[in-house]
């Protein structure tokens, strides 16, 4: 199923067996649509692989050769979902890392795995029992300790739900389990802050951009279930999929999503391959 | 460095590309001495791997075959540092795993790297800045997810210290960097809960039941930093060094430390190899 995987320019067939990023989880990663050899909102991948390398002092001084190195990627595997991982490479055995080491950057590809068309019509959805944990120290990157999410991830499947709300420990709501969540009230737009659990997700940096430019607001703001049930909507977004309307949360039927729909009209039609 | 990497019973030499393990951390490990070919507390650490298996739900049929590996396994590299990892095995792109997807058993062998034998005499510690988040779906056990682990190492490598002690995000001791910890005050021993934060080491199980068998009182209690500078006696553990006293702690010197020399001696001596 994984089409390929490449290794600092180079296809591999198996991982470095001393790769921290599978002994520590010492790295992180981003997953975007590849299409018609277009890598969909590329600079905003590399920007937030940017941050995070920084985050954790993993070295950048080979962004560039990896950067020309994933569009000769994207033109082997032009229609894909693909996958960039950034590992702080080969390390002993033991947390302290080499700082020598030279860091790893993979590139995978799967065949494209459409998900339902019918979700961009809305989905029901509420919120699961089990919580993320708290950990301001690496919170909002997409690192490779996903542990929690593999096992909100299982939860959600026990539900009926294609996607659903996941709390932190303080019971502030954080996001979906593989998704970032929007609530739109009085014309007004808030997503939860991510300094404490959660990813913060390409698309959710692309539409909280797209509508600063459209002069709305967006409000990043501590959010409460009891908020999500009074919204007049609510929606969750990844780079995969765009964006999913909630018609139906906890039960109760959403109003009518007017300025939802009019986002997914603006990210069918955007060019949104720079 | 990495002398031999074994999958589920043969020698590989790269980790599957689409190793869970590798994709999300999906997956818990243990570090063990082995000793003139015999694995040092080997059942403690199975009985660990179990308890992992069974709260993150990896199936645990394949134990007794693992079991029955480890042992050419350790024949093999009869002195070396050896590594057990469980992860998920294969699994698609996204966090909802296989369930029929076969778990991978790795094991890895290091040559002995030895500790200072001085730091048996009683190391200078502190405590770090950084902390530990609070997680209480994974606490506890050596999972994979160890960016924070990874990120306290650097904070550790920058301080005088051989080993230091950490707080979580509510100023609640946990443990060291790479050890447990236990305080003795009034003759009664203490040991921070790990239920939000840390990692339930081998080592601390040992000499827990140790205690107990010699109808010695171990209190596992939250304790504040405050405590530990107010500790008769303070000791780290792990299960490659086994103990390291504190004999200044920050920056005061310990008085005298009858009850860990005690459990040095008796480490020494004891046949933990079963």
């Amino acid at each position: 199923m994984l089409m390929a995987v490449w290794l600092n320019g180079s296809p591999i067939n198996g991982l470095p067996t001393g790769d921290r990023g599978f002994a520590y989880g010492d790295g992180h990663f981003t997953t975007l649509p590849v299409r018609d050899g277009s890598p969909v909102l590329l600079s905003y991948h590399w920007q937030r692989l940017l941050a995070a390398c920084q985050a954790f002092g993993i070295p950048v001084n080979r962004f560039p050769d990896w950067q020309r190195d994933f569009l000769r990627f994207a033109a082997a595997y032009p229609n894909a979902t693909a996958k960039i991982v950034i590992t702080r490479g080969r390390g002993g055995r033991g947390y302290l890392p080499d700082e020598t080491a030279e860091p790893h950057c993979y590139f995978m590809a799967w065949p494209v795995t459409a998900h339902s068309r019918d979700h961009q019509h809305g989905i029901d959805s509420g919120v699961l029992k089990g919580v993320l944990g708290l950990n301001p120290l690496t919170a909002g990157h997409k690192h490779l300790n996903r542990l929690e999410q593999v096992m909100l991830r299982r939860e959600l499947a026990e539900t009926p739900f294609p996607e659903a709300v996941v709390c932190d420990l303080n019971g502030d709501v954080t996001e979906g389990v593989f998704s970032n969540l929007f609530l739109v009230k009085d014309q007004l737009l808030y997503t939860p802050p991510l300094t404490s659990a959660g990813v913060a997700g390409v698309m959710r940096a692309f539409l909280m951009d797209y509508l600063h430019s459209l002069q709305h607001t967006v409000r990043v703001l501590t959010l409460r279930v009891e908020h999500l049930e009074q919204a007049d909507e609510l929606f969750f977004c990844n780079s995969l999929y765009g964006i999913w309307p909630v018609r139906r949360f906890n039960g109760q039927p959403m109003p009518a999503n007017p300025v939802t729909q009019r986002l997914q009209f603006h990210l069918q039609n955007a060019r949104i391959t720079a």
